[in-house]
């Protein structure tokens, strides 16, 4: 089996996560696609990177993952693609591939075809392919040093607390946190917009009706501040970057 | 073949999805998908049951249909599995498999991982990946008899009237009655919100600018009330719930 | 490897698109799924028809495309479907497989089901399927010379101007027009609203903070208006049907 998956800002009421598709399946015919997603909101590629990072361990060795944000296409940032843990993952050198950047290579140029505004069809679907058969790296690219990197806001750590930040909302409107699950103890303090949440709840339905709860994903794995049966985002109208600090250590 | 169906209420823009399909590449690499839908509005389950239950039998037996609208995830509601027509059903025990629901099995504590907020990727993924592979039911589970069920709310039928509400708006926003096809004849009275429909039409293209028309939409096989080109629900401005009266049997 | 694409109306929330695609898998189980766009806007025949014709090429000869805003369902048009450049078109004669119109032929009456809500499931999606089995064009319609047409605008071309109009706008807000990019001089003069963009840039980076600039589009190769990392159409309040006006020849 050869799979390409999708984390794109293109929308789904436009074709072009489908052009893309159908230069990929003309180059090889029995690959799968899976849409990790395609709403990134236009040219965000810290949600990008976050959301690659987090999800490409779910899928088998050997797959590609195109990763199609790339609000400077046609200017000269590179295009690259890198090979990580078994993964392959395709784009622009902007930054968003930071999650999967191991060996990093620069697209040689004789690969596809000149384009200033669509290098997802022209250029990435056609790498993506040949990666999805087998190709050799050396064959697509030349390997470099110094791709970008963007870095996800980290959490600080001081003496009694953690200062960390939503860095993602998802459509549930739960507030996903920076704060690595396995840092928060059970009786910790979490508090955000100046309200305070005693300790860590095990699942939504513990919260009552309007009242927040602090707990661990276990989609991301991070602390997450969430409303049961309700968006805790439209509730606090908290957007991404809002604080969130959590207090004590008696867990 | 085999094939793997989704009915979430996960939406488009989070990676969550995208991991449950990872998770089950990983142990079926030749299994196919298909999104019923991710757009149930969070929670749902009447809807998500009532999707399921009109879509399911347009598949192929031996098709999988993973059902992930779990409000109590984490809480002590079941995990099960079901058997019917040839089709699967997987997903929690909080009504929403109803339609499905026949020889019902709760799923083994050994199977997948424990989980307080995803156990559409922990736990539901697995099992509906090993069905998928053919593996025996009772491996997977062990069989219940009093699984939860929830009823979509039936029409009454009187004398002289048939009592029913919208069950469902589609995003024409037409509006889809609890009311059987077959149970309406050409020259019944169709009344909501205090607005008469003389008869029944056999298209949309029958009705007139602004006009309301009663069918039997072929989607659902329902008694539907319907504007042409237009959205019946904002002109009525009706929600979910609004009652529709059937009145007459001279046809 | 058969492909079937989908270009509907029927949205991501409701259950149609993949009622279709079961009733397919049924008939061709090896068959694999590509959604263009199931959003186009409900009967919009223009931009479903623009979206084929600009997309249908980027996939491997012998896919069947699949063309589902019918309006008038139900009513005496035709179902037809078209065999063009290697690719097969299948809808309702209502103009909107245009593009693909080619050798035509009438769905013969024995096919299918009838229907006056769906003829998407009940009779399209069977001769899609049949159509990506290899079955014989002659089998399932008899060749037709009047199918329904509908045009998209088209810019006139004055001495000194070429006057076009916006007829698509993207997710990202740019407005692409119908003037081809081929005709377009790098040091021409655009207007539109009344603004006026001197020469054309190469991608979106050289557009300033609120600059509207002009551009040839790789997606459909178009003359394109757009605005660096915003949306033009907001921008300016402009929809579709916006005039363009291009002047200047000393490119």
């Amino acid at each position: 089996m050869s799979l390409i998956t999708f984390i794109t800002d293109f929308g789904i009421k436009d074709p072009y996560v489908a052009m893309v598709k159908g230069v990929i399946l003309k180059i090889n015919p029995s690959v799968k696609f899976i849409d990790i997603t395609n709403e990134v909101a236009p040219g965000d590629l810290v949600s990008a990177s976050f959301i690659l990072g987090e999800t490409y361990q779910y899928f088998p060795p050997g797959s590609v993952h195109l990763v199609l944000v790339d609000p400077t296409v046609g200017s000269k940032r590179r295009a690259i693609f890198s090979f990580k843990d078994g993964h392959f993952f395709v784009g622009p050198d902007n930054g968003v591939l930071t999650p999967g950047l191991s060996s990093v290579f620069k697209i040689k140029e004789k690969i596809g075809r000149k384009s200033n505004t669509f290098d997802g069809r022209e250029l990435f679907a056609e790498v993506a392919a040949r990666l999805s058969l087998g190709e050799k790296m050396e064959i697509l690219g030349e390997e470099i040093k110094d791709p970008v990197r963007i870095s996800i806001p980290k959490p600080k750590e001081e003496k009694d607390k953690i200062i960390g930040e939503v860095i993602y909302i998802d459509r549930f409107g739960n507030l996903i946190s920076n704060i690595n699950g396995d840092k928060i103890k059970k009786n910790m303090e979490i508090e955000i917009k100046g309200i305070k949440i005693k300790g860590l709840s095990k699942n939504y339905s513990e919260g009552k009706e309007n009242e927040l709860i602090a707990l661990v994903n276990d989609g991301f794995r991070k602390l997450e501040i969430s409303l049961n049966r309700k968006s805790a985002a439209s509730f606090l109208g908290v957007k991404v970057g809002e604080k969130i600090i959590v207090r004590g250590e008696n867990g």
